[in-house]
């Protein structure tokens, strides 16, 4: 049986969407074990109105919230009774429990984490990693975005073996193309920490490293995971993100201009419904938080009930396929 | 009279592109003499294929060519028959000259440039401004996008004077809202380079500095001026076309790919070339590096006659309005 912990507060559509995405899980997967965390009263209430496997859930009390305001190191300490600090203590505390899920606060649930459960062997930090879909119909990992801002060349050569251990077991990529974020693609550019990290990723031979990347290919599916210290992860990520919802806002405030416009787009509304959908995170999975002994997916704030299972999925995936003992195996 | 450098090789329309847009630029400007560098036999017979203002032009002989691969000292050394660097010995030597324009090399321009021409009094390093358009129809400058990788708190603070002048200067957009590029909006975000330099730019009484920014929201209209080291910044700018380009890229492959769709985008075709035009940066002037006591225009590698003439209005914009001694004596 696969125990996973599943936050049901946090997100702008919880606990409805967590919980319907969690039974939708359960029917995935026969050996999967689902924790409820939240409002006891309120998740069996949801519940009752599935039809679900009620031998493979449980359900633990932990009514509080955590919210994108609080640091950290307070909620461990003064929200003991919300759910995502709960769940992080039963995740540390009962060896049953393989996984949390959460769409709740994310530096809450990176900085909780990272506190409170212990880390892979080997692993000096660990790291964030996002995944955007490239326009070739593939996918592209980022990482680290999240963790650790100020980071060294072999933190940057551990991110690059971990995030693509996990590519290839959950997006079932051989090999994936693992690129350098620089400011240029010629070996000797960047910062000392950019040329250092070019040299332990190219002797590195678990990892398929190709060389530096210019952050305006991150969609072009040349490359299956981008390695980065946090920050510049960080813009990279919200920047391609931002650029491509404001054309879209932009093209669609155009089309409204004008009844030639609006005739033109209705018949190519098959189309832009396409690529909306393409645009949409929710397709591609949560953000894993890599390098600890347990497995932690972070589902986009505004996940729905069926971005919420994928998540579920991908944390099972994970456990499945012993990932973490994967990237141990690499790394040491 | 203001006399302007021109560089007439290195890009990818040169010399022909240049020229005309000098020829034009001269027509925009009765006080304007320009100083061609480049291969004088061709630029002779090019200009005589135009009627311009012949006593208002002058050219020197300086036909090889720097590319992207030069590194920036071995230019200066090695390259010094080359419009680029022989334009920028004359720069700093003939005082009468007060600008260059060029669409050559960035890596070579910038480095070459800062090597060669004394600083404004003050300026602890030089910094590089591209401009992007803003959905709402305004700009936003991003600075420093290209010269100094590793920087201080101080150095921030500089490019948001420098750069919060030459934007009111140049786009007469009256006291520019600055931000200070972050992980995320609040004021204790980031790393220590960023807690410092919010300090001294919410002190900094030159600027209107309206705090911490996220690279989502470069293209709102929220912000006039971004203001980061150069790494990030290079990040920031190409991630950000790069989505644009290849969201129009997949945008055009979807429509080629029914009939449906490629009769809606003819009936849209008027709304698709201003979504074009929108996106051409030709349309925004070049980049400068502020810092330096003479003005350096660097116009897109890709640069056409009009994208041309527009830089060298740009440089005389920023001489005509006396830019150095607005950022010196914000400096000092």
């Amino acid at each position: 049986m696969i125990k996973i912990a599943i936050d049901c507060l946090g997100g702008d559509k919880s606990p409805n969407a967590n919980i319907e995405g969690t039974v939708n899980a359960l029917k995935n997967h026969d050996d999967l074990f689902a924790v409820l965390f939240g409002d006891e009263k309120v998740i069996r209430e949801k519940l009752s109105g599935f039809d679900y496997p009620a031998e493979r859930v449980s359900i633990i009390h932990a009514p509080d919230e955590v919210n994108g305001n609080d640091k950290p190191i307070n909620a461990v300490r003064l929200k003991k009774d919300s759910s995502m600090i709960r769940a992080i203590k039963e995740l540390r505390e009962n060896e049953e429990i393989s996984a949390l899920v959460s769409s709740g606060a994310s530096g809450v649930l990176v900085g909780a984490a990272i506190a409170r459960i212990g880390r892979i062997e080997g692993v000096r930090r660990p790291a964030f990693c996002p995944i955007l879909p490239t326009m070739d119909g593939s996918i592209v990992g980022i990482c680290d975005s999240g963790a650790n801002i100020d980071c060294t060349p072999e933190q940057l050569r551990q991110y690059a073996v971990m995030a693509s251990a996990y590519i290839s077991c959950v997006y079932g990529i051989d090999s994936p193309k693992v690129a350098l974020l620089n400011v240029g693609v010629e070996e000797e550019k960047g910062d000392e920490l950019r040329k250092e990290a070019y040299k332990l990723l190219k002797e590195e031979k678990s990892i398929n490293f190709v060389g530096n990347m210019e952050s305006r290919d991150l969609l072009s599916g040349k490359y299956n995971l981008v390695v980065c210290d946090a920050f510049a992860g960080n813009v990279l990520i919200k920047s391609t993100e931002g650029a491509c919802l404001e054309m879209l806002k932009k093209l669609k405030k155009d089309i409204m201009s004008s009844w030639i416009n609006k005739l033109g787009a209705l018949l190519m509304r098959k189309m832009f419904k396409q690529e909306k959908e393409f645009m949409n995170y929710q397709n591609y999975g949560g953000s894993v938080l890599l390098g600890l002994e347990k497995t932690i997916v972070k589902g986009h704030g505004s996940s729905g009930a069926r971005a919420f299972e994928k998540c579920i999925d991908q944390a099972y995936t994970m456990i499945d396929k012993n990932l973490n003992e994967k990237i141990a195996s690499a790394l040491n």
